[in-house]
C-alpha cells in the first residue's frame, strides 16, 4: 500500500461518512421558506421514507419522478394566465403587420384596450390569439420572441419581471427533490415551447422534462437549411384527463409525487396517488390575498373545487399559502 | 485548519488529478469492438472536442445531447422488424379468441404461418395487426405482454433473445458517451411503449428518454381505479420527418449527435447536423452477411439509398460493419 493510499484511506473515510451524514444534518435549513407544520412536515417525511434504504418505502433512483404544474403551482397565475399576456403583448407588437385586425374580433377589443370584451368570446377567441401569436415563424424564432419578452415584460400588478413570480417555496421543494434523487418534471397546461425557453434557468429543470400544450410542427428544408416550423393546429392539450396521457406519451412511467393547484391537476394527482408504491399529492391552495391572490371554488383561473374535496377524501397535502408560507417571492426580502 | 482539513488538502489534490487525468488514460480501452480506423477516431474525435474545456468546441453539459435510432441501428431488425414479430407471436397468442381471424386477412394466412401472403396487404395490413395487438389494454397490461415476450422469444435466425441481437460497438458508443457527460435518447419509429420495457435494462436509457411512434391513450377510472387505455388510434409515426419534429416534442433542443442507419434518419441527421455549434452525425451501414445481413438501396427493411448519399455529401460518418467491428454480438464469443 502506497503512502498516498494509506493517507486515503485514514482521511477518506471520516470525509465520506461526513457526506453521508450531511442530508439530514442538513434537513432542518430545507424548505426555509415554509412554516413548521403538517404540510412541510408530510414533504419531508415522504422525501425521507423513500430515500431511506433497507425501509418498506424505499424508492430506487430512477423510479423518483416527481411531476409540477406550473400555472398557479411553480408561478403565479393572476390576473390572467402569464402566457396569454404574453400573447396579448404579441398581440400589440404585430399589429402593424395585421391592418385588418382593427375591424376583427378579438382583435378589435384588445387593440382598444378592452381585455374583458376581447376574452368574452371564450375559447374559441383564445384560440385565435394563441394561434395568431404561437404559429406561422420556426421554433427557434419563437424560442427568441418568448425570450425577449420573459427578459423585459413586467407583471401589471407587482411591477416585476414574470420570472421573479415563482414562488420561493416551491423552487426550494424542487431543489430538496433533486437533492435527494428526484428527477423534476413540468406538467402544465401551458404552451411547452413557451415553458421551454425560462424553465431551465428558473427552476432548474431541462427542456426534456417540459410536459406541455402544444402546437403541431413541420419538417422543412428551406434555402437548405432543414428548419422547425410552428404551425396554427392543435397537437397535444395537456390539461386534465390530458395530464396523465402527457405523463405517459413523454415520461413512461407513473410518478410517485405530483404537485397542482386547479381541478386542472386533478387527474394528474389522482393518476400519481393511485400508484401501487409510496406516493405524495399536494395542492397549492391560493389564500393570501395580502402577498398573493386568494380564489379557489368560484375562481375561473386556477379553479379549485373537485380537487379541493378529493384532497380531503384521499389525505393529500393542501398548502395554506398565508398559513404555511413565510415567503411567497423571494424579492419579499 | 483542522488536522482533517490539512490532511484533505494534501491528499485529494493529487487524487483529484489523477481523476481528472483518468478519461484519456481509459481513451485506448473505450470502443472496445471497433476496429481503429477512421470511423472510430470520428467518434472520438468529436467527444474529445466538445468535452475539451476551453477549446472553441466545448459544450456544457446540458446542451451534449445525442440521438439514436433503434432498429438496425442499436439492434438487429431482419427478416423483419423485431416489434413486428412481437405482433405476429401476438396474432397467434391471441387466435382462440377471435375465431373470426380464420376468414379474414391478414390475420388469416399468419395463422396458416403465411407472412408473406399476411404483408402483401401493406402497409394497411401492418396497421391491422398493429392495432390488434397494441390497443384495447391498459398500458400496465401492455408492459407485462412485452415483458413477457422479450424474456422468452428467440429470434429466427440466431435463436437468441431479441436483446441479446443489441450491438456491442453500439452499447459501447451509448456508454462512451455518457461517460462524457452526454445524455442518449432513443428516437424510432418503433413504438415509444414496446421499447420502453427493456431499453433501461438493454441500453441504459430510461423510458423517459426514448422518443417513438405511438397510438392514443385514454385516462379512465374504473371500478375507482385510475387506468390508461391504449386506443386503436395512431397518436405520432416517429419516423422521416417525424423525428426531427418527435425530438423537438420530446427534447426540446437540437442534438449534438445522430446516429441512424436508413433514409427513415435522414431528416434526424440533417436536423442535428445542421445545428449552429459542433455536431456529429453517423450511419450504420449494413455490410456484414456473415454475421448480420448485408443490404441498403434495395431493402425494403432498412433501406438506405437518399441517406448513403447525404452522408457522403456531408462528411458524415459511415461505418462499414464488415471492417470498422471486430464484434457485432456480445454473444459471438
Amino acid at each position: 500500500m502506497t503512502a498516498l493510499a494509506r493517507a486515503a484511506r485514514r482521511y477518506l473515510l471520516p470525509l465520506f461518512l461526513l457526506m453521508a451524514i450531511a442530508p439530514s444534518a442538513q434537513g432542518t435549513e430545507v424548505l426555509a421558506s415554509w412554516d413548521e407544520g403538517e404540510a412541510k412536515q408530510s414533504i419531508v417525511r415522504f422525501v425521507e421514507s423513500v430515500v431511506a434504504e433497507g425501509s418498506a418505502d424505499f424508492v430506487p433512483v430512477p423510479e423518483r419522478i416527481a411531476v409540477f404544474d406550473n400555472d398557479g403551482t411553480l408561478w403565479g397565475e393572476q390576473p390572467l394566465y402569464f402566457q396569454l399576456l404574453f400573447a396579448l403583448d404579441r398581440i400589440k407588437a404585430l399589429a402593424p403587420q395585421h391592418p385588418e385586425w382593427k375591424d376583427k374580433e378579438p382583435f378589435a377589443s384588445l387593440l382598444k384596450g378592452n381585455v374583458k370584451a376581447a376574452l368574452a368570446g371564450g375559447e374559441p377567441a383564445i384560440m385565435q390569439i394563441v394561434m395568431a401569436t404561437h404559429s406561422g415563424m420556426t421554433t427557434d424564432e419563437f424560442d427568441q420572441i418568448v425570450s425577449d419578452w420573459i427578459a423585459s415584460a413586467k407583471h401589471p400588478k407587482t411591477g416585476r419581471l414574470y420570472t421573479e413570480m415563482a414562488y420561493q417555496p416551491m423552487l426550494e421543494v424542487l431543489s430538496y427533490l433533486r437533492a435527494n434523487g428526484f428527477k423534476t418534471f413540468i406538467v402544465s397546461g401551458g404552451g411547452i415551447d413557451f415553458m421551454r425557453v425560462f424553465s431551465e434557468d428558473v427552476y432548474g429543470i431541462p427542456p426534456e422534462q417540459i410536459v406541455g400544450s402544444s402546437g403541431k410542427t413541420s419538417f422543412e428544408i428551406r434555402d437548405g437549411a432543414p428548419l422547425l416550423m410552428k404551425l396554427p393546429e392543435i397537437n397535444f392539450i395537456d390539461d386534465k384527463a390530458g395530464k396523465p396521457v402527457g405523463i405517459h406519451q413523454h415520461i413512461g412511467r407513473r410518478p410517485i409525487a405530483a404537485f397542482g393547484n386547479s381541478d386542472g391537476d386533478l387527474q394528474m394527482l389522482q393518476w400519481t396517488c393511485s400508484g401501487p408504491g409510496p406516493h405524495f399529492c399536494l395542492y397549492v391552495h391560493h389564500t393570501d390575498a395580502d402577498r398573493e391572490w386568494a380564489y379557489d371554488r368560484q375562481s375561473s383561473i386556477g379553479h379549485l373545487d373537485k380537487g379541493l374535496d378529493a384532497a380531503a377524501d384521499s389525505g393529500w397535502t393542501v398548502v395554506d399559502m398565508k398559513k404555511d408560507w413565510n415567503r411567497v417571492f423571494a424579492f419579499e426580502k
